[in-house]
């Protein structure tokens, strides 16, 4: 057994600082494991009675005569080091601890969260929390929480995993998916996180039998690369991580922080590796709770985003059209057969375009219902279809359910349902398709949204191929010499360490004298640019050290003196290689491409020159390595990705080399992550189409 | 009585095409209005039957005894027209086709539906529809409509009006609303609009003194301009217009088009207006729900956005300072005796920043809470609250709601709840928050957004004052009598009209002669522009018809007889009013500015020149006339704002005169709209702050 696996399965619950009022956060848990049917040995501990809820009362962990592999941690703050030496002592494998006052209240609590740190590291006890909730097991019946949602009984099993760092709140929305039919397989809230993460869960939950799907709620991730893997998995076997992630605002960090003490740092990295990973991002719970429901109701992810939209009322598929396009999802026309059929089955007032209006009509012909459905559910061109049914009531719409039930034991294409009216008029219909496992909605909105994640997710795993090819770099030997060859680097040396790595340069050498300057300065034809090579002077522009367009000897040779001079005079202390001599790149696009290091990894950042990342921020990145296709993709994304294409009649730049450059970026960066903490391009320059691109300056620091 | 207003309010109502099927389209009617407890007289006609429901029946609408105000008409598509010439004959008031096949069905409908405005015109029947689905007058107890959601009994009247040009979709909202308890006045389905239209009701609602606020479905509006003065005067009575606006993407757009033949155009004229007009458009059919229960239960509508938020849960106090981020609210920190009142509230692990973490321990110290609420809804720094609960049930939950009700006794500022849980652990204490009339809602995203769309509402409605003055132009005599006197306009004679109006130009002269060219050209100083003017040239460059910094007598003189050339060459036909020698502008960025018409009446458009407009598409609208304040959010709307105030080094623009001229466009396209079309600036350079700014070149279109 896994430790996560024995976590989510003890034998026996110790539940310490048990109360006897079982109303209670200290009373709850055991009338909770007793009403939801759990089949272990439960044990309050209180010295100050002998028996709570009909079971014996022990008054320290140390006198249970048998095994405790799990203990719940209900005392006060100031107990909780006390109670946990205690189990450790007792052999206990887990330690759950409900109990505040820690991180989150400032140095005192952040003391003694040091001290459980130190004491989980020293003796194994595997520690949940502190200023947590507990877990559930819906599998077998294991609900080692205080949550009130488990009032709600009998508790819905189902394949939905859950992770929160938030106990009030994801135990909230956990009754809330419950109620909406969301059965889910393990729930655990992760509190200060101090030893078992979040991660931990989730990277159990990609791998667990049982689980489908899983939601966080996050604030932060501790462990940022093994999360990255983790993701990647999840991609791989197909399992939706559905993240609710919290922190991104100012003020929205500041409460973090005095919340699970977590530091949720910048939002780029996530949405970052969101994307790259296929993480399904929500705005709201609801978009969770809509997901789950869908998830687990359809018999596979649609791979693609073509829409197919019948409705009865005109209104709602314009409203859908308009929300399909805002989510990036095709509503393609339907191909001339299957409109035929359409129209045949849908009055002169209707339409066969797509979104399909069968009217209200189908009240009075439901088999014309039946046959659009079919011949839409048939179409290979749609991924997924929205139905959207209004004020339908009645035997009517018992019919259209229905039927809508019995087209899913005819077909794989996902068919969800919006209905958008009141449970009095409805709520017989609603039942059909709740028993038939059709996911519906009241919201249209909030429908197509949702089969809208599902059908970008499935695009997007159909790529994951690419991924791991990349991954297997093996490190480059010269490179790694280069790199660990100094300490500090000046301008040529990060080239050079970036030519040995493949990647394209400017020519250029440094000189010692005047004389050599202006003899390579001729060999590589002017004009040429001259700049000091030096480790401590990366601001060359303003000492005057960077000379640019020279088209003569004499001009070489004043600009050598001259830079000399400026440096001696603002840097006398530099440690200088000499003089960069450095052809002169003219006609491309001025772009700036880095690597900055991020709690996933390395991430490679790319933007074009001058106002577009100054003024606008018009910046793209990737978690490295990514492939070809993202590189492209991280260009396409930039809002002035135009200019590299070409306009007022301009040439388009080598956007081909460009994406090469990237891709290896992404390469470098992953390869040697541990030796390089910064990398900055800044420019490459970026030729014509066919002409490649060429690094003018770069910056390297470990 | 008003016309709306009787339509409201029928004395009498006539159902053409009655069934003796109480659950069909043409039954239900007749049975709504005698189960909702209609006082008039209901007379069904069909040739078919005697009686109908205990009704005498009319075999035609001519052998009714006493008077019809309404008719319902239910009849076949082919029957309509005949039908509503009984109605004329019988002197029906108001006749509401529920009939579809017209316009949305193709030509043969659309020959009909022209036939029913030219009826409408001739002989004053004012007619709703076709293909609508009528309207409930809710006070009254008057339902003259089929939809199901009339099923529901008794309907909840209130202080809601509601216009839809989508039946089906609008009954659904109307329904889902009711069930939500949000109470109607009055709820009209408008169809084709043939005659009376959405502006029509909306233009009543926003005077009836039954109404308070108003919904609104649209797919398109069909008398721009007046809607344009309702939306004002219903920002300046204080009720809020909640639009779900559709057909902004291209499919939704032939969507409507085939739904109620429609035609929806671009949804910058829509987007802009709604900005400038405090018109709450919304993003989801819920969103307007929300809307309506959290105006019927507050006080007042908050006047700015600082937001105070109390949790019981740190997670949900993240999520909500994120939310509050993202639509621009403010979470302003309490003030230090806030702060403490606050901290002898709370436990150490909970917060007193704002977001204020109460922590679950509230549960055990209900007074606690109460404080904590009292000092947030009494300090003036808030504007409005939301209140999160988590899962805090029975009494603990009771006694929380109980507290949140009186203390809505004590304080205008508005309080809403959010309580993210289901109905079975929570509805008692749910039902104490509505029967105490607080707006809760169970999501708290949507919680904070509704509140904060009426703090942004209340925010704008303030600075409404500026308006009234604007729109009191008098027309400048001078200027019209320029505009009239021709029909096209070359780049001078544009800009004489701009210079007559006080619109800052460039200095220039059209002349005859290359010497006459010569000698103007040492007036102004070198270096000038020599250019064409023509109406028939629009585009000079293209024809060699522009020359740029010329810097001599010499260089002017040659331009001159190269543009002659050119001219004579490529535009031999074209009119020429001579050469325009002008001043060349240096040292100023060069700007886009235009006019256009729109559904709303003239719009300004402005824009910086070169990739802003042509690549990033970076452009701001306003509705002409605006205010000072308005023009200069309209610059800083453009993402590249930072370029008029300064980047890297450079000497900020003069925005002031810039926004000046903004202005005075915005009088100018108002006061002119009836005479131009188009007017396209395009350079404006503006200058370094306190230089200017000044028109370089204008076209003006009739």
């Amino acid at each position: 057994m896994s430790n996560i696996e024995s976590f989510f399965n003890p034998k026996s619950v110790a539940v310490i600082g048990a109360s006897a009022n079982m109303d209670s956060i200290s009373g709850r848990p055991i009338r909770y494991m007793q009403e939801h049917g759990y089949q272990g040995e439960i044990y309050p501990i209180n010295p100050k009675y002998d028996e709570i809820a009909g079971l014996k009362c022990y008054k320290s962990i140390l006198d249970i005569p048998g095994d405790v592999d799990q203990a719940l941690v209900a005392v006060n703050f100031k107990l909780v080091m006390k109670t946990l030496n205690e189990c450790v002592q007792k052999g206990v494998k887990h330690a759950l601890v409900f109990s505040s006052g820690f991180a989150e209240s400032g140095e005192e609590g952040k003391k003694v969260q040091d001290e459980i740190v130190e004491l989980s590291k020293k003796t194994g006890l595997r520690v949940l929390g502190p200023n947590c909730q507990g877990m559930v097991n819906l599998i077998d019946h294991i609900p080692c929480s205080f949550s009130a949602s488990l009032e709600i009984q009998p508790a819905l099993k189902g394949s939905v995993g859950f992770v929160t760092q938030s106990g009030a709140l994801g135990y909230s929305i956990f009754n809330l998916a419950q109620e909406t039919g969301v059965g889910f397989s393990y729930v655990v809230s992760t509190g200060n996180e101090v030893d078992l993460n979040s991660v931990d869960f989730i990277e159990y939950l990609v791998e667990n039998e049982n689980t489908s799907m899983i939601i966080t709620y996050t604030e932060d991730v501790k462990d940022g690369k093994r999360f990255k893997k983790v993701t990647e998995r999840a991609l791989e076997l197909g399992k939706p991580i559905v993240c609710i992630k919290v922190g991104s605002s100012e003020v929205g960090q500041k409460a973090a922080a005095s919340h699970t003490a977590a530091l949720t740092g910048s939002d780029t990295p996530y949405q970052t590796l969101f994307n790259q990973r296929g993480i399904i991002r929500v705005d709201e719970i609801q978009d969770a709770i809509n997901f789950a429901v869908m998830m687990e109701r359809i018999k596979k992810i649609p791979e693609d985003t073509n829409l197919g939209v019948i409705t009865t009322s005109g209104g709602a598929g314009i409203l859908l059209a308009d929300k399909a396009e805002e989510y990036n999802l095709k509503l393609p026309e339907l191909d001339q057969k299957t409109r035929e059929v359409v129209e045949e089955n849908i009055p002169v007032y209707g339409s066969s375009l797509n979104p399909v209006d069968v009217t209200a009509q189908v009240i009075n012909e439901p088999d014309n219902f039946k046959n659009v459905l079919q011949v839409m559910a048939n179409n290979p061109g749609i991924d997924g279809i929205v139905i959207v049914i209004s004020m339908i009531y009645g035997a009517s719409g018992a019919t259209m359910a229905k039927c809508i039930v019995e087209m899913k034991e005819k077909t794989d294409t996902p068919i969800i349902v919006t209905w958008p009216a009141g449970d009095r008029l409805m709520k017989d219909n609603f039942d059909i398709l709740t028993e038939g496992y059709i996911p519906w909605y009241k919201s249209p909105e909030q429908a197509v949204k949702t089969l809208g994640s599902a059908m970008k997710y499935g695009k997007l795993r159909k790529k994951v191929a690419g991924y791991k090819k990349l991954a297997d770099i093996k490190a480059n030997k010269e490179v790694l010499q280069a790199i660990d060859a100094k300490d500090r680097y000046s301008e040529h040396d990060a080239k050079e360490i970036l030519d040995k790595y493949g990647l394209p340069i400017t020519r250029e050498k440094v000189v010692n004298s005047s004389e050599e300057a202006v003899q390579y300065a001729s060999e590589l034809g002017f004009p040429v640019v001259l700049k000091i090579d030096s480790p401590d002077i990366l601001h060359k522009t303003e000492v005057g050290a960077l000379k640019l367009n020279l088209n003569s000897a004499q001009e070489v040779e004043d600009a050598y003196n001259t830079i000399m001079q400026n440096v001696k005079k603002h840097k006398p202390d530099a440690s200088l290689n000499g003089i960069l001599v450095q052809e002169m790149v003219k006609g491309g696009k001025e772009m700036i491409v880095g690597i900055n290091e991020s709690r996933f990894g390395p991430m490679v950042m790319v933007g074009l020159g001058g106002i577009f990342v100054e003024v606008l921020k018009d910046v793209s990145y990737r978690i490295a390595p990514f492939t070809r296709e993202e590189g492209l993709q991280m260009l396409e994304e930039l809002k002035g990705y135009k200019i590299l294409t070409g306009v007022r009649g301009e040439e388009p730049s080598d956007i081909e080399s460009l994406v090469d450059m990237l891709v290896k970026m992404g390469q470098f960066a992953f390869e040697f992550e541990d030796k390089i903490s910064e990398l900055d391009i800044n420019p490459v320059m970026v030729m014509p189409k066919g002409k490649g691109v060429k690094i003018a300056d770069a910056l390297i620091s470990k």
